[in-house]
C-alpha cells in the first residue's frame, strides 16, 4: 500500500482535420497530470487544480481519470485495491484539446505505475476508453494519441486497433481556443448520420494522403490534403470568427488549419517553431476581442508517462 | 512524319479492397500494348489482337486509346497531325483489371512517343482520363497505377492530385477473372450514393491503415486493413462464387482478398510468389466448372512504358 505515481498525458488534437474519429495527433508541452495513490479508505479524489478545475467532478464515478484508474484496477481483478487521486488539468474541459482523454489516460497509467506494473499501451487504451465514453462517448482517437504520442490512427475501436505512425521531420501545432462553451454531444448532433458518395471518398483520400505526407515529411501533401469536408463545415458556426482565424493561419504560413476535436480550439500546423508562433498570434488576433488562449508545442513523440 | 513507337501499360487492380475510386494498384506482367504511328491520312484503327479483341471498338471516336492519343496531341496543338494505331489487348474487356485504363495510358503514351515528347505522368493521365471517361466514366484509380506503377492514391480528380506511395518489400498479386461480364456502370448502380457515418469512417481507417502498411511492408497490417465494406459486400452477387473463392484465397495465406476494380475479376495479395501461385490455383478450381483465366505477377513497379 501507499505506493503512489504521478503521471503526465499530453493534449491532443481529434479528427486532424479529415480523419473523423481516426487521426490522433500529440502536442507536447500541455496536458493533464493525475497522482494516483494506493490507500486503505473508499477510492476519493482529493483535489483538482488548474485549468476548469471547478467543473471537474469530484465524484470518482462521474470523473474520466478515477473511472480510467478503476477500470484498470478492477480489470487486473484487484477491485479491493482502493486509491486517492489528485488532478492537475492543463487542459480546459471540452475545449477541443483531448481533456477528457488526457485526464483517462493519466488516471489508468497511474494507477498502473502505483501498482508497480507496466502496463501495455492497448491496456491502458482500455481502461481510458472506459474514462472517455462515461463522460463523452466511445472515441479512441484522442486516447491513442494521449498514450502512444505522435501520429495514431484508429484503425478499428473494437476490436481495438490502433497504428502508430512514425512521424518524418518537425512538425508543430498552433492551439488557440477561444472563450466558447462547445460540449462533444452537442457538437455531434450537428452531423448528418449519412453522406454522399463522393463526400466521403474525398474524405477517404484526404485521409489517406495526410498519413502518407506525414510518414514522408512532405509538407505540401499535407498542406493539399488537410481538409475536412464533413465536420469543419458544419461545426464551423460554433465558433466565432472561424473563417476569419483560419484565414490568418494561412496568411502566416499554416501548413493547414481546422477544428480541433469538436471544438472550440482552433489548430494550426506549422513546419518551424517560430511559424507556429507567428500562426497562434494571429490566429488569437483574429479572434477580434473574444478572449482566447494559446499553446505552441511540437508534436510529441512522447505519449503519457510517469513523473519521477 | 512516319515516327512510330510502341507503348506497354500495365493492368491495375482499382479500388484495392477499402480505398474505392482511391487506391490503385499495378500488377506486373499484363497490360495492353498500342503502337502509333504517324501517318497522313486520318486517325485510323488497324489492327486490334489479343482478348475479347472482337469486341474491341474500331472507330476512333470510340475506342480508348485512340481518344486519349488524340486528346493528347490536341492538348499539345497538333490537330493536324494523324495516326494509324494497332492495339494487342492483354487484358479482357470489363473485366476489372483496368483495361481501359490501360489501353487508354497506351494511347496516350504511344502518341507522345510517336512525337518524340516525353510526357510528364500529369499530362498522361489527363490524357488517359479523357480515353477513359469516354467508355467507363471518369475515374483515375487505374489510370493512376498504369502511369506510375506500383501502389497511388487519387486524393483528387478535378483538380488531378496524385500521390506514388513506395511500397516496402516484395508484394505479389493472384489475378481470377471467371468468364461473367459485369459492365462497370451497372455494377456502380448497385452501390449507394449515401453511406452511414460509422460505415465510410471505418471505410477511411482502413484504406489510411493499408496506405501506411503497404509503405511500411507490414504485412499484418495489410491483412487486417484490407476489408471493403462498401462495394465488395453489394457487388459480391455479382460473381458466382464468390465466397468460396475468397475464403480459398484466405485458406491457403493471401494477406487480403477482394474484388478487382468492378469485378469479375477476384484479386488475392501474397507475400511471395509461391503463395500467389497456390491462391491462384485454389481461387480458379473454387469457381467449380465456371471457366476462369488467371494471371499472378508482382506487383508492378513500372508502370507505362516504350517497348523498343
Amino acid at each position: 500500500m501507499a505506493r503512489r505515481a504521478t503521471v503526465f498525458a499530453p493534449g491532443t488534437v481529434g479528427n486532424v482535420g479529415p480523419g473523423f474519429d481516426v487521426l490522433g495527433l500529440a502536442v507536447g508541452g500541455i496536458g493533464d497530470t493525475v497522482t494516483v495513490e494506493l490507500h486503505a479508505g473508499p477510492d476519493v479524489i482529493e483535489a483538482v487544480t488548474g485549468r476548469d478545475a471547478g467543473q471537474i467532478p469530484r465524484e470518482t464515478m462521474r470523473n474520466s481519470a478515477a473511472i480510467a484508474a478503476r477500470a484498470f484496477l478492477d480489470g487486473r481483478g484487484l477491485r479491493d485495491v482502493r486509491f486517492r487521486m489528485t488532478m492537475d488539468k492543463g487542459l480546459t474541459l471540452a475545449g477541443g484539446m483531448g481533456g477528457s482523454a488526457a485526464s483517462s489516460v493519466a488516471g489508468a497509467l497511474a494507477a498502473a505505475r502505483a501498482i508497480d506494473q507496466d502496463a501495455s499501451p492497448a491496456a491502458l487504451m482500455e481502461a481510458a476508453l472506459v474514462g472517455e465514453s462515461a463522460v463523452s462517448g466511445p472515441h479512441l482517437d484522442n486516447i491513442a494519441a494521449s498514450v502512444l504520442g505522435g501520429l495514431t490512427l484508429v484503425r478499428s475501436t473494437q476490436p481495438m486497433d490502433v497504428v502508430q505512425v512514425p512521424l518524418h521531420g518537425e512538425w508543430w501545432v498552433a492551439l488557440v481556443t477561444p472563450e466558447v462553451r462547445i460540449e462533444t454531444r452537442a457538437a455531434r448532433a450537428l452531423l448528418p448520420e449519412a453522406w454522399g458518395r463522393a463526400e466521403w471518398v474525398q474524405q477517404m483520400a484526404n485521409t489517406a494522403a495526410l498519413v502518407h505526407a506525414f510518414a514522408t515529411g512532405d509538407r505540401d501533401l499535407v498542406r493539399r490534403s488537410l481538409h475536412d469536408g464533413y465536420a469543419e463545415p458544419r461545426r464551423a458556426a460554433l465558433i466565432p470568427r472561424f473563417a476569419e482565424v483560419k484565414q490568418a493561419a494561412f496568411d502566416c504560413g499554416a501548413l493547414g488549419c481546422s477544428i480541433s476535436g469538436s471544438g472550440p480550439t482552433v489548430f494550426a500546423l506549422a513546419a518551424s517553431s517560430s511559424d507556429a508562433v507567428r500562426c497562434a498570434s494571429v490566429m488569437q488576433a483574429a479572434f477580434a476581442g473574444i478572449p482566447a488562449s494559446a499553446h505552441v508545442g511540437r508534436v510529441s513523440d512522447e505519449g503519457a508517462r510517469e513523473l519521477r
